[in-house]
């Protein structure tokens, strides 16, 4: 299999496990969170490989590793590819550095080629995509679409209390001068991001590697139901106000109409919770969060009218229910760009790989950069569907189909 | 109002508000646990009151608090009224002391009537009817129906890891010899318990006081739903082993069906946990305990089929989904005896008391009592239907119409 791919899957097999080494926890998958010392180590073999494929490396004002292949035409907007190189606590070795191993092996590949592009490469590892140290995700390309608020950076402090100024200043960086980072519209022509699935589809369909038309519209809502704690055995059930019961009544109904809606709408209460909490007592505070993507918005909130019709019958036939409700996330739906797709389902035809269309559930930096460039994203096969766990996996020579394609593809647009 | 009784309105709040202040939390509500120093002071006052009406006052083995008013025919089995003086933690200042208070003042009008019953009457206090310190509930009335194990006195230890037997001798007690509490059937004639109706009939309908039927069959059941942790975004929704969605479905379905069977019928889920509980993955495991009543326990079986027809078809349609569960309570209806409560409510009428039947939707000493001796109840109302809670609230008025009846039933049936 290797012998017709350019790539070596033995340099991305390096690439993933040195980084994972990088890691505040050792026993238990990866931990790396944004400007640690874990971080600034990952940084350092990034730009090393990045020197050694011939690019020149610099970092922005976030702290985004950018190795450059300069382009023939100087006046030629530039292609980007990378992903980030943060993780969750406890996360696995592929999410995030599945891209930036994407973009480490493509320089070299054209390195050894010898490939001169006529437009720039940016080949690019960006730093906290999770957000899982300071709650501040897509936080680097966020920074290059210039989306960064003075708020956001004064206000952001970690779980030890540390803040994000304090750390970027730690790490080498000015806080102040954060809004350098940002990249004029148009100097960017393309995005290109390769990324783990994390959802069970290729793995189940035994596809090569996915190509994503859109990543969803999505909403997530923290709903608080009140009612009123009364005792479970000596009140009728039409003289309770439960808090609970409404609640699960109205996810229920949600989750039917996310499924009868189809268009890749899903609907997820992975949160909740009741006080006073006894086996006994009716709860009186329901707590709970309800996730809801789909390829449009308008199916998202299609969804949510279900649950607030819900609860509000159960407000109406239930003297004493009450409920209220917050936005936690909303995003509308974002297109990948329909030309790069055309061109890696050619180029993944060549290659001999299969492929399918798919919508990226998550959000990815890839999303924020379809503000400024157009975007395009490569999906490698999760095992089990599984991410943000020690037991995330792609196998290697899954990982190197999908490298091959970003590979393939950045050659095709650098040389147009 | 006060006129046409004979009991006494001052002396019943003045019970009450004695025995509230044996508490060891003094700011919110009152917390007095089985025999701790609090307990053995509230124990003082009874005593007190009880020799001050001319009782005979002993304490059994596991410390009921007995005033005996002797009879003329020593053959003729006893008449028992009272109610426990435990409580739960912060709960209020009525469930169980009510029903003391009703003993105290009945006998104590009887004694000032100078009234000589045919049977001996004993006015009683339990211990230990919530379990609130031992997970020993309706320990008393347990004891004097000798239904308690070696194994149960043997093993119950409190949160701060002191044993039953410990707390037992240090309040002047024999663990090895609880078996001596032990009442011969057919001994104890009857057993009447005044309680608050910690439901919300009464108050709301404005009845005076609530004869009780019978005491409802129950169950209370564990249930475990595993699951598989998905992400929320990329996984579909017929991929997914959504443990809180098969657990929210099931139980709407069960309450839907207490309902429809009415009978009294009720089912609450008052206490549900997920894992790992973060809004945008799906939960692998779910956690709750779902406690179904209803006047009849086949009723109850109704509910927890259509429970379990909901998991079933849950786990047939989602690969990766299990549950499974344990009883945590269990017990049959127990009817009251039907000749007291034709007493109850002709002496009701003579007082010119309003009076409804009901259910007792909570399990009670009365209720352990029914299985050697003909039980009866009288329900007050409950402020909001609340209790076990600091704001637990009768009005004294209120109360002293239960405690009238119970004074007129007692003096009723000792005459017979």
């Amino acid at each position: 299999m290797d012998q017709k791919f350019r790539t070596s899957v033995e340099r991305i097999r390096r690439d993933i496990d040195t980084l994972a080494k990088y890691s505040s926890v050792q026993s238990e998958g990866c931990t790396r969170f944004t400007y640690t010392k874990e971080f600034a180590e990952a940084r350092d073999y990034i730009r090393s490989e990045m020197e050694k494929a011939g690019l020149a490396v610099r970092e922005d004002a976030v702290g985004t590793v950018i190795g450059r292949m300069e382009g023939s035409d100087p006046d030629a907007p530039v292609i980007m590819t990378g992903s980030h190189f943060d993780t969750v606590k406890t996360g696995g070795k592929f999410d995030g550095m599945a891209g930036v191993t994407a973009a480490l092996e493509t320089a070299r590949v054209l390195s050894e080629e010898g490939f001169k592009p006529r437009c720039s490469i940016e080949f690019v590892a960006l730093p906290e995509e999770e957000g899982a140290r300071f709650g501040s995700g897509l936080f680097a390309s966020r920074a290059m679409c210039g989306q960064l608020t003075k708020e956001e950076i004064d206000n952001a402090v970690d779980e030890d209390g540390i803040t994000l100024r304090q750390a970027m200043k730690a790490y080498g960086l000015d806080p102040d001068r954060v809004q350098e980072a940002r990249r004029t519209p148009g100097s960017i022509r393309a995005f290109i991001e390769l990324h783990i699935e994390q959802g069970p589809i290729l793995e189940k369909e035994g596809t090569d590697v996915g190509i994503v038309d859109s990543i969803v519209g999505l909403r997530c809502r923290n709903y608080h139901v009140h009612g009123r704690s009364d005792h479970a055995g000596n009140t009728p059930m039409n003289m309770r106000a439960d808090s609970l019961l409404a609640a699960m009544r109205a996810v229920t109904e949600a989750a039917d109409k996310a499924v009868e809606i189809g268009e890749n709408t899903v609907c997820t209460c992975g949160n909740l919770s009741v006080r006073p909490g006894a086996f006994n007592i009716v709860a009186n505070e329901t707590f709970f969060q309800l996730d809801c993507r789909s390829r449009l918005l308008s199916n998202v909130d299609r969804v949510f009218k279900v649950l607030h019709h819900s609860l509000d019958k159960s407000v109406r036939e239930n003297p004493g229910l009450s409920y209220d409700w917050e936005d936690k996330l909303s995003a509308r739906q974002v297109e990948m760009d329909e030309a790069i797709r055309g061109i890696m389902a050619e180029e993944a035809r060549d290659a001999g790989l299969s492929t399918r269309h798919m919508l990226s559930g998550a959000g990815h930096d890839a999303m924020v950069m379809g503000s400024i460039a157009d975007a395009a994203m490569v999906f490698v096969p999760s095992r089990g569907g599984r991410s943000h766990v020690p037991e995330e996996w792609t196998d290697y020579e899954d990982l190197q189909k999908g490298v091959e394609l970003v590979y393939r593809t950045i050659r095709r647009l650098a040389a147009e």
